[in-house]
């Protein structure tokens, strides 16, 4: 721990609160789509197109109103109201335009760290929604800069790990899923922080549990000052 | 230029091309939309839509998809058959799939820089879909890393700069854009290059005369080789 040099957070969940924005447009689209299916065959049908897009689309929302424009034309067989579509684009703009709601312990854990660490945010999504919230946050002036990854596999930590001109031990990621923002950094040989967010999307849950020298959990980013 | 450290490329129109495959796609859309307009009132419609989703979608495919769809139901008054948004999302995908083509004399600057200056690809856009292109290119072994930029404008670049560690003098960008890649480059003390392109995007295009000492023009990337 001693080597430490540079601390990434994750920002969605770990930082500010996301996910809840994400399942609050969620549920609306499948009250919108109902005359069609019950609402849980909507959301499946929206998450099975959405995973079929990751490699195409990236993270973030705006791939996210494109998956759901297609999932709306697929589960309609076509027969949807244009005005459907333009409601989606409306409910996708509301996202963008969310307010910052920070979570517990965040800015007393960087005010405690800047100046000691190199800070940073490791994030996946839309770079411009990530900055924006970012700047939105209040948080901007703690980090040295902002990572904007495409994906968070072992082989982006190593690039990102690369571009920071350290080496995996001088590396702690902070972040509130173990299937992106741990385990591939235990993997490397980093420091991985777990804070777990109440709410997970589906595509990042993972049954797993975690024995590792270098693995810590706690129930707020804060806390990770005992361990610095 | 012997205090130059890092070289950074921009990628579309700079490294392989990119503006005539979204013309293309334009093209198609106004032949979709002809019902309604005649094509250069679509055409001007879409632009209008495009730059005024810009602050909240940023550049890059997925905003410009979603700015067509809102431009077709704009230009349609909501009367437009949903096989055509169908058709929208499928002109999305081709556009994100197309093959890389480079152009002149980039792969031989690239080959005889590297290893003197540390070489970056410096873009808007969206990340994935840059980091694709890269990727798709064969160029990715050139390169440090790519930085995403959500926009180009003088604060854009200073941070880009900070994050690098470098000073301005340290460093030179190379673009086929006036606007986006060299004026505010030089603004900051740094050194443009302007590679133009045959063809520039509306929102990209500038009228200007540059006399600086840090400026440089050149029919192709190569010729850069002969003042480094």
């Amino acid at each position: 721990m001693n080597k430490l040099k540079v601390i990434a957070f994750d920002a969605d969940d770990t930082l500010w609160v996301n996910e809840p924005y994400f399942q609050e447009v969620e549920k609306k689209f499948c009250e919108m789509m109902e005359d069609y299916h019950p609402q849980h065959t909507i959301s499946r049908e929206l998450l099975k197109i959405e995973i079929a897009n990751l490699s195409l689309y990236g993270y973030g929302v705006k791939g996210y109103i494109l998956s759901m424009i297609e999932a709306a034309l697929h589960i309609s067989g076509k027969t949807l109201s244009i005005e459907a579509i333009q409601k989606i684009l409306e409910l996708g703009k509301e996202m963008l335009e969310k307010p910052i709601e920070l979570l517990d312990g965040v800015e007393e854990v960087l005010q405690q760290l800047q100046g000691k660490y190199r800070l940073v945010v490791a994030t996946k999504g839309d770079l411009l929604d990530q900055e924006r919230k970012l700047k939105k946050s209040g948080l901007e002036k703690y980090f040295h800069h902002i990572e904007i990854m495409s994906d968070k596999q072992e082989a982006d930590y190593q690039k990102l790990i690369r571009h920071l001109d350290i080496a995996p031990e001088e590396f702690m990621m902070i972040g509130n899923s173990l299937k992106s923002d741990v385990l591939p950094v235990l993997k490397l040989g980093g420091i991985g922080v777990h804070v777990p967010y109440h709410t997970t999307w589906a595509h990042e849950t993972v049954e797993h549990k975690v024995e590792h020298e270098n693995f810590y959990q706690f129930a707020h980013a804060n806390e990770v000052l005992a361990v610095l």
